[in-house]
């Protein structure tokens, strides 16, 4: 039995997409554990036990704790290899996954959180500073867009006919391509890929859970 | 035969020296093409067409082109299995080493990019914010580098008995920790890591290599 530590809103969302991707079924495999933000329970002494860099996603499994998201979302691939969700026995294939996945992580991921997470970066008291990076999100989420549009997304999944881990975690950064202030119209293949990963009855169920 | 596009002071340090902790031989396994950011060579045409993100590292492969180094580190690991450089059949045990490594790129070294590559995350004739991100740097390079110390390192390797593909991710980090305003005094077992590092001879033959 897993625990995924989850908040709404956060890239928790492709690690609990890929456990029902594997087949797992909350109650009787995951069981979600809601981090409560508005409350700052990230920082309580009880979360940091779990996860000292007080942030979420962080998965409680058998053998202890797991962070980062293309760490769990490989974890989740190779633990259920049935579900093939990562070529894992290919080692060029799997490389080019894991690429996306760490390129959604510390570039887009990264340039995103520069918008609400300035204080990571300068002094949260620097109002000016905090501002200067809010107006570079467009361009600079953008840009990763960019890249995705233009090659990285192979079409129609991520890595190209087979769906992979890499499909939820794209899905679960462009939910906050248009509060980013990125124009739609410039990736229509990204806005493609993302609605049809939204009619999905997996994802459809991941977001419902979260927000039950 | 590979080639490894890199510059002297990157992070494409981490993957040649796990190149020659797989026993690949320059010349014969791998050759290094040098990028000359000097001259930004990184944004030209013939760069882009190799790598669209205009940064090294990149790894030209019989199969096509590899980046993200956490990615291209689990390729070497995984294409020479022989080498023992990462816990391949062990999906928990990969994937604390994958969190480590993904932690490294996407905490760690986006942290460090501060000081040198704000541009990146706020206009780059905006000389105000760019200061006062370099002032943070010291700051959260340091609380990334607190983590590792106290717990993220096993000892005496990243990952306890087993010398793996983290070890030379974080040996390469750490050659920056004094620039970026961390006091070495604050991480001793990082620092007893990086001086046993600087003396494993596959690791002064990459350096030397880059810098012949």
């Amino acid at each position: 039995m897993f625990m995924l530590f989850f908040a709404p809103h956060t890239c928790a969302l492709a690690t609990h997409i890929a456990f029902l991707d594997a087949g797992l079924e909350a109650g009787a495999d995951y069981t979600l554990r809601r981090v409560d933000f508005a409350h700052l329970e990230q920082r309580s002494p009880e979360y940091l036990a779990v996860n000292p860099k007080g942030r979420v996603p962080a998965l409680a499994t058998p053998r202890g704790i797991l962070t980062e998201t293309p760490a769990m979302l490989a974890f989740v691939a190779q633990s259920f290899p049935d579900a093939g969700l990562a070529p894992l026995a290919d080692p060029f294939a799997f490389a080019e996954l894991q690429a996306f996945n760490s390129f959604i992580c510390s570039s887009l991921h990264v340039a995103h959180a520069h918008r609400m997470r300035g204080h990571r970066w300068v002094d949260e008291n620097d109002h000016d500073a905090i501002l200067a990076m809010q107006k570079k999100v467009p361009e600079s989420v953008g840009a990763c867009y960019d890249l995705i549009e233009t090659g990285m997304l192979k079409g129609p999944w991520v890595m190209g006919e087979a769906y992979s881990i890499a499909d939820p975690y794209l899905f679960t950064l462009a939910q906050w391509l248009e509060q980013d202030g990125v124009d739609p119209a410039r990736i229509p293949r990204v806005m493609d890929h993302r609605a049809r990963m939204a009619e999905r009855p997996n994802v459809m169920t991941a977001i419902a859970e979260e927000f039950a």
